[in-house]
């Protein structure tokens, strides 16, 4: 890990810089696909996922028998783990639901800014090695107490043609609606334009690689909006006196065992801090299985080093990190100075895997430096605020002058008009 | 106008498509664009600045003496309509300011959802015949109570080198920090990238052209979020018995104004009710200076009847109109079962000029069917809600067994052993 004492300003930038990603090459291919099931439907659904996955679906939809199947393989450890993460993430997002908001702005003048729910949302959750079931809560809860109506899931299969049970049962235990067996570009432009067998949808949310990242942002510009913008995983530890580096490094290795492209950030205050820290990750490293993946992820690794809490909470600030770590004696003050950051965890004892999983915060956040004007997926992801107005006789009657005005002055003479219509008639 | 009785549920979608904007053939012109100013800063905004709207700029930024004379040419009506307009929309949004949300979800473990405003945001607002004022106050009010910290506004000159008075005094009444004579893709492009003279925002907003519109959705795949897609504006209008068919014209025509490419809707109840509007519409617009624009917007109109209340509310859900105006008996009843819509307007004396302009609502809002899944700008649009959480010793202790559950299950090693350490250590 490099460790930069006291950077100046003007070296910022490049040492918040991220692992680039080079989609161009993709960018065609994913377009092709995407055109290809917007225009084909099912037959292309299917086409695809044996081409791409290797894998011949009689049905695209995972039966009812299915996940009693599933439910059966999850051991009652995992269930109970479950059951924990659900309370508290429904709890934590429970909390967040919006109310209705009303004002009389002037007599007989009402505005109302009403929450609904999006009707439809589709959540997608990656395959491979390691199935991400506890990505289905984070997404299906939230989408379930913001009381979307029909909340569709697609998931790549295995070589055999099967979800993993964990998946099958998290998405029945939080209420989707109906879950399809399809992965990649393919299933995002399935929910986008929506096929024979899976509905269109409203908005699409969750992970993946870089085809569905690609496809994800090629249908939110026409036609479903997404999420948020994805990028590869990363956290930012801010360290002082009062940090424990075994803690630390712990947290650095399970960002870095994420991807390749993950990237683990240090700001600490002082030199014999960033070499305690920096001993601890290699000592710790070297006992984990997915070394290849951490040692390559540790290459993206800093650790910066500033004389004082200032520039230490500007850095952090301008890094706008998915993943905030605070471990600092004065942990609360710091973080009422981050203006930007996806999810903050104070203090020695939270680790990141504690909001991956079951604290109750969303895992869902913004990366990439998209902290600087995203939020991560909460209640308010799931709904939309819609405002109504009522004018009374008399609330048109005092506004008419208003609105006349600033329509001619506009040029906009119809929009005068469209009161001068109705205050002939009072 | 068109009038469709009681079409069947298939040919809705065709009912409800909006006039096509091909953008391919400027696509290409807008990425160079925007690539130019990235790399090139100031030098080629006024090089794009000459060429585009053959304006010679001695300097980008407006100063503090044009400003000055800009407000001694508004109008007093004109400046008493804006007094009237800040205080109405300013009760709305200050209404609409999120508070922290704070859950303990179990012992030891708090979680935090904490709205922080958006520190740098860019206004863009159109030049052109009109001087769109209004809009100012719609986007630099609310970013300005939510807390936005820097309040970038681009706008292009006339060939003169000049802005509107109107837009200058209403920037500087709603707390704008700085204001730029710059239009086009290359406004946008400076405020995504940052020049000398402009700085680099967080979040652009506000509407435009094809170019402006292209630019925003290349930049918001890129570095830098935007308010919305943005398409044609549109009205629909569901009428019964109870409605005045010179009202409901007079409506349809002020949205028809805004130009060629808008569509006004109406959604009826009888054949009668449609033909009096038709002839309403047809008669008011006679009257009308813009008659071009308007009766080429008008084109694109359609009224359909429905025989039943249900049909007409699922017709307008799956229209999903950017402004819906509500004439019927029963129209907080029908309001109720509005999910997709921009904002609402209830009665006969609730015309959408009242929210374009002083009730209090937002008039910036999601078109061309994007209110399935987008609200509106509002007090949201310039927060983000960052998450906090803090763990005690017991509430790591009390949570290890599921963390460490969930992440051996999904395989993530390091997420598990980030909680062993820990509880190894108390």
């Amino acid at each position: 890990m490099r460790i930069y004492e006291n950077p100046q300003p003007a070296q910022w930038a490049e040492l918040c810089r991220r692992a680039e990603q080079d989609n161009s090459l993709i960018a065609e291919r994913v377009a092709a696909i995407v055109e290809r099931v917007a225009e084909q439907g099912d037959s292309a659904i299917r086409a695809l996922t044996e081409q791409i996955d290797g894998v011949q679906l009689s049905q695209l939809e995972v039966s009812a028998e299915e996940i009693a199947w599933a439910s059966e393989q999850v051991s009652e450890q995992v269930k109970q783990a479950i059951e924990v993460a659900m309370k508290n993430i429904s709890a934590f997002h429970e909390a967040q639901m919006p109310s209705e908001v009303r004002v009389e702005t002037q007599r007989g003048v009402v505005c109302v800014q009403r929450p609904v729910a999006i009707q439809r949302v589709g959540l997608y959750i990656p395959g491979g090695t390691a199935p991400l079931f506890s990505t289905v809560l984070m997404l299906a809860l939230p989408a379930k107490i913001a009381g979307c109506r029909e909340i569709i899931l697609c998931t790549p299969t295995n070589k055999q043609g099967r979800v993993a049970s964990e998946v099958l049962y998290a998405a029945s235990r939080c209420g989707v609606s109906r879950i399809f067996k399809v992965g990649g570009a393919q299933a995002v432009a399935a929910m986008a334009y929506g096929t024979e067998s899976i509905p269109k949808v409203d908005k699409i949310f969750g992970p993946g690689n870089r085809y569905v990242t690609l496809a994800k942002q090629l249908v939110s510009g026409r036609n479903t909006s997404i999420d948020m913008p994805a990028g590869p995983s990363e956290v930012m530890v801010m360290a002082d006196e009062s940090a424990d580096a075994e803690f630390v490094a712990s947290d650095m290795l399970s960002q870095a065992e994420h991807g390749r492209d993950s990237q683990a950030m240090v700001v600490c205050n002082s030199l014999a801090l960033a070499e305690q820290i920096s001993a601890a990750v290699e000592r710790q490293a070297a006992a984990l299985d997915r070394a290849d993946y951490v040692a390559e992820s540790l290459a993206h690794s800093r650790c910066v080093v500033f004389d004082n809490r200032d520039q230490m909470i500007a850095f952090a600030n301008e890094y706008a990190a998915e993943h905030l770590i605070i471990s600092m004696s004065d942990a609360w003050g710091v973080a009422n100075e981050i203006t930007a950051a996806g999810s903050i965890f104070i203090g020695n004892y939270s680790p990141e895997s504690a909001g991956d999983y079951a604290s109750g915060t969303n895992h869902t956040l913004p990366t990439s430096g998209w902290a600087h004007s995203c939020s991560g997926v909460n209640i308010d992801s799931f709904m939309r605020k819609m405002t109504i107005q009522e004018l009374s006789q008399d609330g048109i009657k005092s506004l008419a002058p208003t609105i006349i005005a600033m329509a001619d002055a506009e040029g906009l003479q119809a929009h005068a008009n469209a009161v001068r219509v109705r205050i002939e008639k009072v």
